[in-house]
């Protein structure tokens, strides 16, 4: 198999994990409900995330600063609406 | 800053990231309560990670199998609870 279609894989990978935050954040800003949404994991998340972008921008990688970037403006954005609507 | 420092950051990143879906898989298989959680999102989640876990496989990287391994699993229960539970 060509290295070209594995690199493509993660690509579709990257979208679809860093993507899937948005409907997320769209049903919790929409229906204000986040009964079900675990702080400890929003909280951990997002601290997770903002060591991501950092060690991204340390190591100079644009697609890991990205990715990651989106994921915690929407992951930050998730633990606001839990702290807020709880 | 030593390299060493910027790989011990994305470490403790990675355990962060991955272990924050443990609290929500026990939440949420003790309360059963999926009202706030998008389907769309673990739908997309799941995918995105089993595409990584092929990638992680396909270009030998350890330890990105094994922290995607581990998000599957836990992405996939919360997805199966979902379904179950709605």
């Amino acid at each position: 198999m060509h290295m070209d279609i594995i690199e493509i894989i993660g690509t579709i990978a990257a979208i679809l994990t860093t993507g899937s935050f948005l409907p997320q954040v769209y049903q919790t800003w929409k229906t204000k409900s986040t009964e079900s949404l675990s702080l400890p994991m929003f909280s951990m998340f997002f601290t997770g995330v903002c060591l991501w972008v950092y060690y991204a921008f340390k190591i100079g990688s644009t697609p890991l600063l990205v990715a990651n970037g989106i994921t915690a403006i929407c992951s930050g954005a998730l633990l606001y609406f839990k702290l807020k609507y709880k």
